[in-house]
């Protein structure tokens, strides 16, 4: 049986560079849509480099019609004060999801890496070789944050089969 | 000589409720446009609160049309988890005013506090009275968090206008 296809984008957001990860999923397998990293203008200053973000994921968002987001949880270790830089871009970000009719799934780092590796403390490579493997691409031509991006759509893609068979 | 008129919007910004501020001045006077606190759904996820941040402010831009905006620049000193959380509501906030094609003024809370009442670290009780005194209202009906945020757009037209004098 045919399965219908779903488009999901997963986001990793920053202040500087903002990942995405655009997958479409038909009949169980996952395909790379669009990826890349929005880049802000650096010597601008919060709210305009906040204003692209939000700007460049709703063209995003309207080109490709993604049905739904996804997003890591961050650990927050760093300083206070990183972490409200962090929490602008993400802020900036779920709020383009969300007025475009988007939910935003947030997932724990440690879950996205067991998702896709099988393990919770698997190395950054590993995901990102499961990343390109998921998608059947051999050679991955992208960044790091649009990989990362990409981890927790695909991600959020096995949850969401997951739970659709648990639900009947 | 009767100058033009401006308005600008302050803003008060927390993932559960936001203060804004909308105040125009004409002639050197302050008059308050609209203020009031957009308190988002309790029970309901971020993304989705954020992007009712989001809406809201988007609304109120469009119906006041601000010419600008100020925020305050936060003391991160609370942990870290909080942090990132009002840093979310921050970008929702922040992206609504850029998206708009508002700049967004950052002033530290000493400085809004010096700017209204003329010491750094005025109570803020008499914040909230020169406020109210700026705005000529004598019995003001508003909330803390809208308060706040009308004080940072006092503030954001006081230190434009010094701006103007110096620059000529």
């Amino acid at each position: 049986m045919r399965q219908g296809s779903v488009v999901v984008m997963g986001l990793d957001p920053g202040s500087r560079a903002t990942g995405y990860g655009i997958v479409r999923e038909s009949s169980g397998q996952a395909e790379l849509v669009a990826t890349g990293v929005i880049r802000t203008p650096a010597g601008k200053d919060m709210g305009t480099r906040l204003g692209v973000i939000y700007a460049r994921l709703a063209e995003l968002i309207t080109a490709h019609g993604p049905a739904e987001a996804a997003i890591e949880n961050v650990f927050v270790s760093k300083n206070p004060s990183s972490a409200l830089k962090l929490g602008q871009a993400r802020g900036a970000a779920m709020a383009a999801c969300a007025t475009h009719g988007l939910s935003v799934a947030e997932y724990e780092p440690s879950k996205v890496k067991k998702n896709l590796v099988g393990v919770g403390g698997a190395p950054k490579d590993q995901v990102a070789f499961m990343v390109a493997r998921s998608l059947g691409i051999k050679k991955p031509d992208w960044p790091e944050d649009a990989s990362d991006a990409l981890a927790v759509a695909i991600c959020h893609l096995n949850e969401r089969r997951m739970r659709r068979l648990i639900d009947g």
